[in-house]
């Protein structure tokens, strides 16, 4: 028998304690900055009933979503094609608009969330892009204000400035002041969605190739030739706010962009903010604010949301005015990864000089954990100085050994691995010793 | 069109903000045990290659395996009951066990893990009984020791404290007592498996059912009456040590259990741990100290492990020693569910007077999250009184005014809204009044 694979599926990841303990880290500091601006945690489960999750992302991401075979008899009944009756989430803001639907009553009237939590989508795995990866969502329900919007942004650059991740610009438009744009250059209604989508794909294909996707979304030459030629221009939105000072939608739009970089352009810590009337954002729903967060050092964007009120009635909810934003804190991870990587062991590492002293080294890593230390026992055995390789090697800043002689006198010789300092300490003081030194 | 339904899939739980909030606190009660205890972080993906986990749980588990459609071409090319190429985890132990033989070069020789995540059961959803659900894992690989199993025990025990829960008792056995138990009393050799099997069902069909059990197991009458004869009696734990003394394994069992329990007895909070010669445990992989927690006030188990050395081997790794246990978490929260579930708001309500006052709001709520505090800005606007009713709503702890009189003062009204209490703080100093108030 050939000797089976132990690699994990195919863009998915082990994380080993080093890495581990680098993400536990950077999850505490975005929890702890959405906590900070009253964002409260909500979750939802890893898979939905299929309906829950088709029909919500484009034929292109309904094509990655991984579906749950159907079981039992329910597998044995099924027609071809209906195969499955669950599947894993594709992202948080679809189950979550569901959750609060069903749970809208007992809910807060502004209701403010939070989730960290993996996703899955089947991508072609390639560096940076996993099949399981997580997201860090905040959204707010109820509010139509654009001090929500501000609090949505105020958050996620506070989890980043938690991370020590500098060096981003914030791309902020609105829908709002899409919509005048189109109003101004006489893109007939019926286009406007085609228009938008056209827009969004200017990062990947350039200015050049705009006239020909325009085109493609079915837009006549005489509407998208002075607008192309316009958003060329290095003016252009100096030019674009002329146009919408007679549009109220167009108008309203640039207010709120106008009132969201007032609130935080000069509060950013490592990052920028700027108005960009170009930035159309992929998706169908979004009704005001978009913002996607982008960093000179890597392609693509580290965040991204928006306003999307409406959203809630996708699952018949009342519609409600909602906005929400979502960190790619993989990417995030990979960009300040550190040279090294070295994990963090426990604080004392208690030897056991023979087989007799077995049971005083777990009374004595009882008490270090009792006093809040970290604290493990020896579970090799053999001579002393191998224990004290061993201590070294699991990271363990200090060595506790008590030979024969140490426990006639009442002592513990507590040996600082780093500088090789040892103190021999009073039994009963070693955890207020350890404590104190941590 | 009727109304989609928006329940979350069949036994699986969305989480509203007080459940989450007590939940997030016991993960981190749980992690804080089993790091105080030297065991790190190491996790794998939900989702594994099919083959990792087929063949792993018996034929009723592998039943309840929850397995991913193939997609795409895979799927058009898929030969009948080849659906699926991936599959929920099942448990925390098989992917570790796959991912430790993966990486084995890159970890300590004596390896401490800790895992906290969500494994899928497609189990009859039934009260407290769900197919979404946490466990809380603690392994030791590399260690012979019993002083391994008593720090795999001493961890469980120490995050169930910590989650104040009292009145479990551990019942505790070795594998090497049951094969001396089985020796002792004349079962032949390839009977073991069988016998053990049989009494693992001890608990569900009592006594007088055994026989019937054993039986089916292929014992013979002339060896399965006088066991269950002494089984059947209240001195047989003294009966089978007297047996036992002259069988080495046997022996080794005992002393280890003796070790174990000496170790622990006197030092548990809220628990207590006894030597049960018929607890067997359902699983194969097991080598030596097997171990279950039970409480009176639940009939099933929260806890569960024991010692598996080899289980490496399954994945092509070498042999190696390893003991581990996992802690039903879900069980704990149910049993220590609280009265009242409420929602722990942000520390201050930030109101805004008017339109004019945004700015000088959301300044006010930086400085206090920059000082440490959380706050949030109301998103309502409206009358003062409305938005002191929203502040108590959401639980905030303090409500902060400024008027136009305040203002001119350059002072903040901080009411706390427990007590009613109201103090005029000067703007500067509300966030170190907010924060010494915490």
């Amino acid at each position: 028998m050939s000797k089976p694979s132990v690699a994990p599926a195919s863009g998915t990841r082990d994380f080993l304690p080093a890495d581990m303990q680098r993400r536990l880290d950077a999850f505490r500091i975005v929890r702890a900055a959405f906590e900070q601006h009253g964002f409260l945690p909500f979750d939802t489960p890893c898979f939905e009933r299929l309906e829950t999750l088709t029909g919500k992302y484009g034929d292109e991401g309904e094509k990655l979503i991984f579906k749950i075979l159907k079981r039992g008899e329910a597998l044995d009944r099924a027609e071809d094609g209906e195969l499955a009756d669950m599947a894993l989430r594709y992202d948080l803001t679809v189950p979550t608009m569901r959750a609060v639907t069903a749970n809208r009553h007992k809910l807060p009237r502004i209701f403010k969330r939070y989730q960290m939590a993996p996703v899955w989508r089947a991508d072609r795995p390639g560096k940076g892009r996993f099949r399981e990866f997580y997201q860090c969502d905040v959204d707010i329900v109820g509010s139509p204000s654009t001090l929500a919007d501000i609090e949505v942004l105020s958050a996620m650059t506070a989890a980043i400035a938690g991370l020590s991740f500098t060096g981003y610009e914030i791309r902020l438009n609105s829908r709002k002041v899409l919509k005048g744009m189109m109003t101004a250059y006489d893109v007939p209604e019926a286009l406007h969605g085609g228009a938008v989508t056209a827009l969004d794909k200017l990062d990947k294909i350039g200015i050049d190739k705009l006239p020909e996707e325009f085109a493609t979304q079915g837009l006549p030459p005489e509407v998208a030739t002075p607008l192309v030629a316009d958003l060329a221009r290095a003016d252009f939105a100096a030019l674009l706010a002329d146009k919408l000072a007679a549009l109220p939608t167009g108008a309203a739009g640039l207010a709120e962009v106008a009132e969201i970089v007032g609130a935080l352009g000069d509060r950013l810590v490592g990052g920028s903010i700027r108005f960009d009337p170009l930035l159309a954002r992929g998706l169908d729903y979004y009704t005001g604010a978009i913002f996607e967060f982008v960093t000179p050092t890597y392609g693509g964007s580290i965040a991204g949301g928006g306003r999307y009120d409406g959203l809630t009635k996708l699952f018949g909810g009342k519609e409600e005015p909602v906005c929400g934003g979502s960190l790619g804190i993989e990417r995030i991870l990979m960009l300040t990864e550190q040279a090294t990587t070295e994990v963090a062991g426990p604080t004392a590492y208690v030897t056991v000089w023979d087989a007799d002293a077995r049971t005083t080294a777990l009374d004595l890593v009882r008490a270090i954990r009792a006093a809040g230390a970290s604290a493990e026992v020896d579970l090799v055995g053999g001579k002393i100085g191998g224990q004290m390789k061993l201590a070294a090697e699991r990271h363990c800043r200090f060595a506790l050994i008590q030979g024969p002689d140490d426990r006639a006198a009442g002592v513990v010789q507590v040996k600082a691995l780093g500088t090789g300092e040892q103190t021999a300490v009073p039994l009963a003081e070693v955890p207020g010793f350890l404590v104190s030194g941590t």
